[in-house]
């Protein structure tokens, strides 16, 4: 019973991630996308997604991973993906906060998703390449079904685009080959510029 | 590339449950809860919760089965918990809204994600009741959280809140525990008629 007390405090707090709006809006609404819901698409993206993986990948740990990974937002806030100020301390910003929100649940649970979150972090297993080229797939694709949004809100150019978004390769050559063809498109239609 | 087209159709469409209101407030804010974010919350109180369950569960199969749970929401809608003529029709309207939904991934996947749809909806299975134990603790949590939000709007009693619940229990006695102490304290609080 104590344990659970714990646990439930921490799934209260973990509610105000969808109060964490990201820079990106939903496809379905004029409204800013909250991390919560940006989790569960990701996740989803992983169950139907998963068998275009450059390698076979343990798709339970790639979901467990995306909903863990923006938790640290609650206290660090999301960073725009092509602010170079603030990805610059993100990490340290991000770690206190890892340790603060993981660090409420009982010890052993803690460091299981502290250690998820680092996984995803560090980019260096295979499910955890997989799950970050969700994470930039799917703004990619709201930014293109919403005529440039944050594109064009930010001028970035189809060349950082491209920069920024290589690494899907890491995960799925298949998706990378995806992503090229919709930032092509765009360009194209006049959305992104050259 | 063609089975990745239609996949990517499936997951442009399923952003339309970011926009279906269910009755019940976030905590952290005091706005509706959509269901995407919803069914993200679900799946993290299944990785924090699931020791909890009655028996030992497969949690990976629970956590797909929340994530997949109200997508037929986007044809059918949220249907409120006290709402007796609504739950009358709900499987059926539900039922259409499956086959359409699921229908649009290719077959093989969609006959899964129906299925996983189909086995939370029977509650037969025990990751079908310890899911839906997580379906209905949720919104407790949150209307204690939330001074007795819609049991309040909707003249809703303790007697019903306890009829409602109680197949809690079937997931998880100690989850079940929990929520009648909510309840107790809910009507001792006076935000919860008796």
């Amino acid at each position: 019973m104590e344990n659970l007390e714990q646990q439930i405090k921490f799934l209260i707090e973990i509610d105000k991630l969808k109060t964490i709006e990201r820079k990106t809006k939903i496809i379905s609404d004029s409204r800013r996308e909250n991390d919560a819901e940006h989790s569960w698409h990701l996740a989803m993206m992983a169950i139907v997604l998963h068998k275009h993986a450059n390698q076979e990948i343990d798709l339970f740990r790639v979901i467990k991973m995306l909903l863990v990974h923006d938790l640290v937002e609650i206290d660090a806030g999301d960073t725009f993906a092509y602010d170079t100020n603030g990805q610059g301390d993100k990490y340290e910003r991000e770690l206190l906060a890892a340790e603060r929100i993981f660090g409420m649940l009982p010890e052993e649970q803690g460091a299981e998703l502290m250690e998820l979150w680092e996984e995803f972090e560090n980019k260096e297993t295979k499910e955890a390449q997989f799950a970050a080229s969700l994470d930039r797939l799917q703004p990619l694709i709201h930014n293109y079904l919403n005529e440039g949004d944050t594109w064009q809100k930010f001028n970035i150019t189809s060349e950082k685009v491209l920069a920024r978004n290589k690494e899907i390769a890491n995960g799925s050559d298949a998706l990378w080959e995806y992503a090229q063809q919709i930032i092509h498109q765009s360009v194209e239609q006049g959305i992104l510029s050259k």
